[in-house]
């Protein structure tokens, strides 16, 4: 049996202002901290399930360490090991609880020179009385400060390498599925929205033109989820409110999901705020095919544009 | 004691093509028809109280034919009159019931050259029992069509005539409150909102330059409500499924009132769907001005920009 | 000119627990300070204009010592003396600043023997930078703490005391329209919903029999308005999380208002958050009859029902 | 490797009063109609990718047929038949294309008598153009009648025959992981949520005493989902203006959804409507225990409660 992604893990963030940081991602984004060892704070939303879906630690710039992903099997993360070292893939081995919360871990590039690790033993440690929910099937209170999202939804990266073997390798070696994808006028895939879950992406990959970006690996944003679409309108009197400047809401049309997105001041990382969108439980799933002259409608179905230069630009790196 | 306007009442606009206009108001924005009477289309939204808050006609282009308000006192038709004719202010009177479902009426130009009419008396049809609410505090039953919204809430009127005379007549012979200002750097006022009820605005007025306009009464938008946040989201997604290009969603801050922008492909007319805002209760309520350089925050607080060129330039006629 | 009362000012409330008053009011409703002197504590809503909508106070039990309403002109408080010592009504003249924010008052007892207060004169305190909008037109941030409602909304009185005199007494001489009513099948009003604004109301009086409820002025609930549905929802998401019971979520189809009910656990007083109802702008309103039979329709067209027995018994005394 | 089963595919519903049922599922709920063929109406929410994912037809009584469910691989259809009849299950056959849309099906009951059909090969009709979405991922336009659901959700089925063996066969046999029970003082599970989708529930099997329904299988409910929270105040809106009694709308505790039901009065099938909830992606997820004592905390964290008698006994058959 092949070995298996179960979930989008967690993002390693390092930030050039990791005080500007804990505002951002505390006080208005509103998530939990877990834990705080060694100078990284573990982070975590209301309805997040496991012992961080976020760290953030203090570095001489912003950028992401790594993206980690969870198996479906405890054996999984040593037969990705085996299958990553067949494909001429350099593995790094962590040790079990390296990362606090995170069991025996192995880290690798993908072709798009980002880095991923894989895990499947995980630490839940319990919650404080008073920020645990009622709730037994829930983590902490949900509305306790800021936007309050309840979870962690997915990750869009860029590439300036060439990314047609990063398609390939997320699909076939990974095992994400193809669930929508832009096409340019040769052929070529410029974006792709991939899931080993039935989310319509864990994961988009977006190749760039090497011009711009001397960095091959970088991320576009890190999304969390809120529930319903006035949310999205309650962030951005949030954010307003902060002293924040964002773009959205709108809605995608690829995907379907309604967002808003809004940069962490310390770290530059982006990161969206989203709802709406779709599920996949067709087995036999065809992507759908958007044509390079359908790109800005699949991005703005309507609303405030994403299709701003800026909002290119600013992404981080992706070691 | 004066005389005082009541209400905003109806608008009664002509279209250069009926058939697209009906489909539009009808259909997608989802009003109801009360009558059609000489090939005059009478339209209001579920939870309006009167016979009619739009009527629409064929012409040989689209414009504003005329706008109605309601008074407070049935002798305030005439005690308007008096004091209209006071002031050197030409004054056409219209036989009752002319208009179907309003009485004795008068008609005359405001200094902006839009032509208001004022009245009192109206009829209010009952409704077919299988389109009437159930609710007896409700006229028709909502939801049955299209993006639904509740009630007409406002116009905004253009004008590149010399608006100073347009604001004082507003505010002293019609008795309308100013809630919210822009002022240029030159002390003039750029816009104006104003309102006889607690609603920040039943009117706005915007000058306009010259130059742009050589008509100078020209209608912007009439706008109507929807009673929620989410209902503005549902109304994008209606209006591309039904092939519209819109401006919104988003939020001013004058107002705080969430909009979203489309134009009847028929007359022209652009319509805002409208939520939020909120009501001024206060009698000494004090102008909240806002300065020619807070003008772009004034009217995007967020989301979707109206400040677009095209969003200025496709205003209508109101004669 | 007859006097006239512009709104609904504040509610003097006396808590048999400040602490926990305090919390349920600032930390879960999430209502800000203005100030605190005297022991008194004087709240508000985000979006209330005036100095204080609330006033809190320890005592022995908890009860409303008296409703503050805001007249339309300054010499309307003069006049309205006159008017109630012509009615044979006993009049307290108030010194301007005894309650802070609140200049030259009046007070008396309505027919159903609840106190009124009634002044024209407020002071507006500026709020610290940090808890303040970046809206012009807004008072503090919103979505700071807790359900976070925009304003206060209206009052719902009980009385055993003979109410008819109650209801004469509120449209004759203080000006209230009669908007909804509940009438009893031997032609008595049972309930009446009563506005100056075009609110469908700023009170609503309920007559009680007699043997339920041996004091006859009693408070049924005080309303805070949130503007959007899904916020009673999120309200009854962050109630549950604090561990309180309600009623609710439901709709009247009275009034048309979303609502949900939750008592203060220091004084004893009901809350309702509040949203959607209808706004009346037609100035000859004929008040929407509802009988007897049709009352529990009334009360929940939908929802949890208001109806329960335990709902009506807590009310608190209204001197 | 075992055969799998990918999601819930359709409820094959057979009405009393057929013209009704088209009434209430196509004009109140807004299911679109892909075909009807031989008198059976084969219908489908706006978002649902499948041929449809009800079927209705004209019968002496309300009652369900069968629930079809889709596999994850073609060959599992075959596996899956060896399976059951190596546990002595008997299983039926069904030729290809004998139910629109669905190719090569075996029927058989599980333990609580219900009967479970799965299929692999599947029909995807075309949509009519002026229905088609501009959305390339999306089947029909949305919000274009009535409540209009996204998607099928889950069925909640209930039975008196001793549902122990049910449990362990739905697991063991078919796959389905429990997510969260009701587990009763004598250590039985009265009620579980299962599902082979992140979802908390594809199916719900509750136990029921043997005195109270003659009849083993019983649908309790087929439970279509809405995209926002208030949609579902916006059904309830609708429902009653159309004249119908529901339930809700309330948030289970058990799947943290937001809910409202509603009966057809052609066949008695309860629908649910749906929203909210969560997602379950950790691949070692411990079902999360309710207590007897909290069942009613679990059927309603807040709301309209389902507890109601009545709300049980009107169930029907499922064959």
């Amino acid at each position: 049996m092949k070995p298996e992604i179960a979930k989008l893990g967690y993002i390693a963030l390092v930030s050039a202002d990791l005080e500007k940081s804990l505002v951002f991602f505390k006080d208005v984004i509103g998530l939990e901290e877990t834990t705080v060892i060694d100078g990284v704070h573990y982070l975590r939303a209301w309805g997040d399930f496991q012992h961080h879906t976020l760290s953030i630690e203090q570095g001489d710039r912003g950028y992401v360490r790594h993206i980690g992903w969870r198996t479906k099997r405890k054996e999984d993360v040593q037969k990705f090991k085996e299958l990553l070292q067949q494909q001429g893939v350099p593995v790094e081995a962590i040790a079990p609880w390296t990362t606090p919360g995170i069991g025996e871990a192995i880290r690798f590039k993908v072709p798009s020179e980002h880095t991923f690790e894989l895990y499947y033993d995980v630490e839940r440690p319990s919650v404080d009385e008073h920020r645990r929910s009622v709730l037994k099937n829930q983590t902490y209170k949900s509305w306790a400060k800021g936007v309050s999202p309840r979870r962690l939804d997915h990750v869009n990266l860029h590439t300036s390498a060439n990314s047609k073997k990063a398609y390939e390798f997320m699909q076939n070696v990974l095992g994400f599925n193809m669930r929508e994808l832009l096409k340019g006028d040769n052929g070529d895939i410029l974006a792709g929205w991939m899931s080993v879950t039935p989310l319509v992406h864990d994961v988009a990959l977006v190749s760039r033109q090497k011009e711009e970006t001397p960095t091959p690996a970088r991320l576009h944003h890190l999304s969390y989820w809120v529930d319903d679409s006035q949310d999205i309108l309650r962030a951005a009197d949030i954010l307003r409110e902060h002293g924040f400047d964002f773009v959205g809401p709108g809605k995608h049309a690829i995907s379907q999901a309604l967002y808003l997105y809004v940069c962490d001041p310390g770290s530059g990382a982006r990161v969206e705020l989203f709802t709406g969108s779709y599920l996949i439980f067709e087995p036999d799933w065809e992507p759908v095919e958007w044509s390079e002259s359908e790109r800005a409608f699949g991005n703005t179905y309507w609303g405030d544009s994403i299709s701003k230069k800026e909002l290119v630009k600013t992404t981080i790196e992706a070691m």
